[in-house]
């Protein structure tokens, strides 16, 4: 095996520059084990971030049907065949009734592209409302509707077309607090756009979010804002766009798709990294109606996506999420996770914020709980910090001061001990430097 | 299993309607082999367009590479990893030296979007001169660069930024024959958008071509074509993009890359569908320059593009080119093949033309040799016959009537013969309709 400084060598080497490691002393990782990586050395690490990993890394079941299914069949979806269908029809089980058409593709990005394609088919419009904060993937267009990027270093800001609504962070937003009226002061920025959009005579295509905000901070939406939000959306002719990218498949715990938490029913909803559990896997849903619209004469092919390989791997995730009780099992052991990492509030004053659902959990550390000064440096240690200690965290949010804690689903009740003990003692350490 | 009348109505129920089948009597693959599928009562059809399959359907090498690496890791490349830097390293091998910089992605519209995000970071323009019928994938930009598309039904025509010069097709195009005047009859439309766009004091971003285009009609470029337009598109300030998703990796038997059949070396290269083998796999590589430029402050990061699993298939694809010299096999069997369908030529007046290198071959039905009214019926005929016949084929150009043959590589010269006597007979019965 190549020495990290060398493999470190050849990346820098061989691959863009702009390609970031993840850490200050990078890792290495030369196998997986559901919640549980492992370096060139055999050290193993606690997978506290990757929601990649949705079932586990090498999970048995999904491995085992897609060597099975590699070695039968991987071709493409202009000839006919079962297991792209079967995958279909059990993704529309877990759906309201109206989303019942499938668009395979292969990753979250082409997801998005094509859910904003099919907006576009649908309402003959481009307008579209966004979140700020928002990242919805790499491609030329779901840059141009990313603020996270577009915003952001090298960014060229938004196209005429794109309309940024401000992320309702209840914690550090514009505005905050738990009170009923939060939603519809947040909400009432989409409202402005569409006012403005109607006395310039443009029609309005559409809004997308994602339905947990994840790099805007691992941010959960105040109750009732979707629900005015779609209601505004679709007074104006628009279409309702959920990116479920980060959020689906009973990660949080309490339902099975993110914005099933909201009481919504979104128009279109993207899919993505969780699906295929590291396999390239995207997926559109949508209503019979919007399909409809989209098939204007222009055909929609990808190559790869709906493929053999791809749709058994799809179908094998899915089962073990709802065999497995996943959900249930993120839901009891993320309400765990909660609840120890809001004790760790009572002693660590740079822990502003501990919010989430089941595994998508968001710990926003702060200089100062008064002001909100994020605590950028101290994130950045802390996740460093943890990694010495073969515990893998992120950070997300505007000034990257969120630590992000979303596990592979299997993590288990004493991975929560081991998480929350490590984090008190580095926050003790660190946090108080 | 279900039955194909039950799979073909859960299709129509399920997927987007804009998906096509493949034949008007569908066929439903259920195994592969090399280049045999087969279909739900064990009928053996030989795949002889199915250029995705590039080493055989189930290449068991390939399946092997997947399958350990599948049960061992699958996740991104924020960590270090080997793999991807090895298949990165055997990349670069087999290209000009200055294309060593390389970024992995999951799909050929990916691998396009990333060389056009690319060459306008490099450029700091947005202009681009794309070949008529082109097509490069299926994401809104790639949309509209691909005449194909945009220009086709349900299209919209393309952006004020996107210039179409005429597709170098010497049998079809304005310009015919094969003179050494072709080349610059059809360069000039190159020159005329450059002059164009000095004259509005615009700036060029690049052109960018399959190196043998494919949807356009498995057409040959003229010799210099690409030479003269790579010098002015430079002269220009705008760079060069090779799309090598069709033609790349030994398919056209005199050259590992389409491009150097032509004597040029692009800025980008863009691969896709055979580097996977059916696994979803796209790779944009550069030069250290251009990817400097595009090292901005935004990161680019695809959350599956060069996992451990993609990567591992990669190599073992490459590999197996390699080592079972499959482009020298290309070259002396497609060879081969082309003789015969040139022989078709004098029994069938339809078959207006035989064109091709290596295993990238088209047979051009016409109704009339003079005027060359397309036979787009015949074509379709033709397929739909010899599909009855399982063997597969498809029809390609702007007016369908071109018959594709880019069979996986290990395409046999009994396969050959198989094909060609097929062909001929189907020809007899059909073409004298």
């Amino acid at each position: 095996m190549t020495s990290k400084s060398e493999t470190l060598f050849n990346r820098k080497r061989l691959l863009g520059g702009n390609l970031s490691v993840a850490y200050k002393n990078p890792v290495k990782i030369v196998r997986g084990e559901m919640q549980y990586l492992f370096d060139e050395t055999g050290r193993r690490f606690l997978d506290a971030y990757n929601n990649v990993a949705h079932v586990g890394h090498c999970n048995p079941r999904v491995v085992e049907a897609g060597q099975r299914q590699m070695a039968r069949l991987n071709t493409n979806t202009r000839y006919l065949s079962d297991n792209v269908l079967a995958f279909a029809e059990r993704l529309i089980a877990t759906l309201p009734e109206n989303l019942n058409t499938c668009f395979f593709l292969n990753s979250g990005s082409e997801a998005n592209e094509l859910a904003l394609r099919l907006a576009r088919a649908y309402t003959c419009a481009i307008d579209l409302i966004v979140l700020d904060h928002a990242y919805h993937g790499n491609t030329t267009t779901m840059i141009d509707i990313s603020p996270y990027k577009h915003d952001g270093p090298g960014g060229n800001g938004p196209p005429s077309w794109v309309h940024k609504v401000p992320l309702p962070d209840q914690y550090r937003g514009p505005y905050r607090g738990v009170g009923s009226e939060i939603a519809g002061m947040y909400s009432q920025h989409v409202v402005a756009v569409v006012n403005t959009l109607t006395t310039n005579d443009k029609q309005l295509c559409g809004f997308i979010a994602e339905s947990l905000p994840s790099v805007g901070g691992q941010i959960l939406l105040p109750e009732n804002y979707l629900a005015q939000v779609y209601t505004e959306v679709r007074a104006a002719g628009g279409v309702c766009i959920a990116d479920e990218v980060q959020t689906g498949y009973g990660r949080i715990g309490s339902h099975f798709w993110g914005f099933e938490r909201y009481d919504v029913v979104p128009d279109i909803v993207v899919l993505g990294k969780p699906i295929g559990n590291g396999h390239p896997l995207g997926v559109v849903i949508t209503t019979n109606e919007i399909a409809r619209s989209f098939n204007n004469g222009m055909e929609f092919f990808s190559t790869f996506g709906g493929n053999n390989v791809s749709s058994a791997i799809g179908i094998a995730v899915l089962e073990v999420v709802q065999q497995e009780h996943l959900q249930a099992h993120a839901a009891s052991t993320g309400e765990r996770l909660l609840a120890e990492l809001r004790k760790l509030m009572e002693r660590h004053a740079c822990i502003g914020d501990v919010r989430g659902a089941g595994f998508f959990i968001g710990v926003e550390l702060v200089n100062n709980r008064e002001t909100l000064e994020p605590a950028t440096v101290l994130a950045d240690q802390v996740v460093n910090e943890m990694r010495e200690r073969a515990i893998l965290l992120g950070t997300d949010g505007p000034f990257h001061n969120v630590i992000k804690i979303r596990p592979p689903m299997p993590f288990s009740s004493d991975d929560v001990t081991e998480l929350v003990t490590n984090l008190d003692q580095v926050l003790q350490t660190v946090g108080s430097n």
